[in-house]
């Protein structure tokens, strides 16, 4: 298969620092489009991978699934793409496109197994590689149009972060009336503050401390809790009617689901490896329901930049220059970032 | 406060076998409804109660909140009830009315707290005392339309086990096209076979041993399968959009989790003592939920009772005599009931 040798930072081993190297990525065929890339947002994901807390890992690795740049070519049957046209691309690259999953515009869950967009076995065998690099090459389906009117290093996070946050927010009808908390504000967090002030929801923050509460407020939430108050979970004890919860290690779920009004819902995006603890009578008393969510489909992630561009919302980012990569990784492990880190991928080269 | 002298079995104190006694009934005031009860039904929760299973209890109690009787009395302000009109009462008989719950027609959630039916305080400060009894006087708020055209003895266990199940397959949309499971057939999940059946859904039947196969497909359930066998959970991963679970044991939660499609729900009735273990990755990679759900409200109460009378739905049963009522505790304890013992009330004077 011919391919094109471009230049990406990649983790040659398990815990091991990230180091500039070259990758092959394969030629642009038909289906496909070529991104010269500009940004690349760091994720914690990128983390435990190459860190190897998701088990083995098919390194070299090169990270980043937060992925904006440019068209620069695309294969003869792509009509929904042109060289040119500012695009992203999250952490899915393909899918079977055939499953029930996959029809009902939920390749993230596709059967036969999503292709993400690292460290991933691809449908034509080889193994992908991300974003930290100058080019990608992606189907043209997994390709999002970025819209005008943001600056684009911001739109990076929203590719991840911004999906995985929009995505139960919508769906468990965070909008006018509704009474909306975030657990954590980090990088997920604070997007998932702004998308849900902008939907319209009353949105408190729930975080360890009230370090924050200044940015939270300013980010568009209405209210700011320290989880580490006990009268925060007498105060708000049945308040909520949806409680998205973006931190990643695990916590007594028992007191948050407390916090849930009669039908309300406490939605995990993230999944911490030691179960929860969860009382069966704190849902069986209030019809309240623990469930999960995992980014989103392609047609809702553009759905999420559409919105996000009509409501001004982007993420709050640090732009570093690629040899940054490790010393952020320090900083991301030591909660020492506000709120995401965007690698300018001009700096690869 | 004047009061009324009727006979009824209580357990005279912790563990110790129900007895016949004589207990007051409140005088019939404006608002209150005065029934003759013809059967009561048998819950588990009974005996839990009168075990002292859930905590101390207002010793004597009389245990029964499955009650059809017929109206031998009205307030003068009782509009929706007429004497020798069949009635209904089931899990409870008083809330405060006035709470965001209450007026979302879920007195099952008051804020105020739901007055049960027997065992609990009224907001008069008196104790209620439930349907093993020969009289009841409840307000009219609480007492349900029994349709015509059902077995009324087969009725009574539709005011506790039916809405139990039915709220949950309403709610969570078992229908045309839907794969539904319940797990367990008691005297709740037999209910709920029939209800699900009857709603359109296609459904399963998920029971320790195929013991009772022959029934659960009489009932309505298109498949039965042995949870003993561990190939029941390879061969129906990713199968469900609703698994109503009835088992009020203990269970290991993720393998049934597994079980859910994308967007699949996983409802308990039950609240054992012990959380349940619940690995977020299951609930994350597949956008599922795992809620809980509480018997009904009465708005929905009247209409699964009406729901049934269209369909035909009514409990199995066994109708006992009164002073039987120790032996058949002792049955359900050993799951010796198919699949509901009902107290014929003409045998308790």
């Amino acid at each position: 298969m011919p391919s094109t040798t471009v230049t990406a930072y990649a983790a040659p081993a398990s815990g091991e620092p990230l180091a500039r190297t070259t990758i092959e990525r394969r030629e642009v065929g038909a289906h496909d489009v070529l991104i010269a890339i500009e940004y690349a947002g760091i994720c914690h994901s990128d983390i435990h991978t190459v860190n190897g807390d998701w088990g083995p890992q098919p390194f070299p690795v090169v990270p980043g699934h937060e992925i904006v740049g440019t068209v620069s070519e695309v294969g003869a049957e792509v009509t929904t793409h042109r060289v040119g046209d500012r695009v992203g691309v999250g952490c899915m690259v393909n899918s079977c496109g055939r499953c029930v999953n996959c029809r009902n515009g939920d390749e993230q869950y596709c059967v036969d197994g999503t292709v993400l967009t690292y460290a991933s076995t691809d449908r034509d065998g080889s193994t992908t590689q991300g974003g930290y690099s100058t080019h990608v090459v992606v189907d043209a389906g997994f390709v999002l149009s970025v819209p005008e009117g943001l600056d684009p290093a911001a739109v990076a996070p929203l590719l991840c972060a911004g999906i995985t946050t929009y995505s139960p927010l919508k769906r468990w009808g965070a909008g006018p009336g509704k009474q909306v908390a975030v657990v954590g504000l980090g990088g997920l967090g604070h997007l998932g503050v702004k998308i849900a002030h902008a939907m319209g929801a009353e949105v408190t923050v729930l975080s360890q401390s009230l370090k924050k509460q200044e940015d939270g407020l300013r980010l568009g939430a209405d209210h700011y809790f320290a989880t580490s108050d006990p009268d925060t979970f007498e105060q708000l004890a049945g308040r909520f009617d949806l409680i998205v919860n973006t931190v990643s290690a695990g916590l007594d779920i028992g007191p948050y689901l407390q916090l849930l009004a009669v039908d309300g819902a406490l939605v995990n995006v993230g999944a911490p490896p030691e179960p929860y603890s969860v009382p069966a009578m704190l849902l069986v008393s209030g019809r309240r329901t623990f469930a999960g969510s995992m980014i989103g489909g392609i047609a809702e992630t553009q759905e999420m930049l559409d919105f996000c561009a009509e409501h001004g919302i982007a993420s709050e980012i640090e732009v570093i220059r690629a040899e940054q990569v490790n010393e952020a990784y320090e900083r991301v492990l030591a909660s020492d970032v506000r709120y995401r880190f965007v690698i300018d991928a001009a700096t690869i080269d």
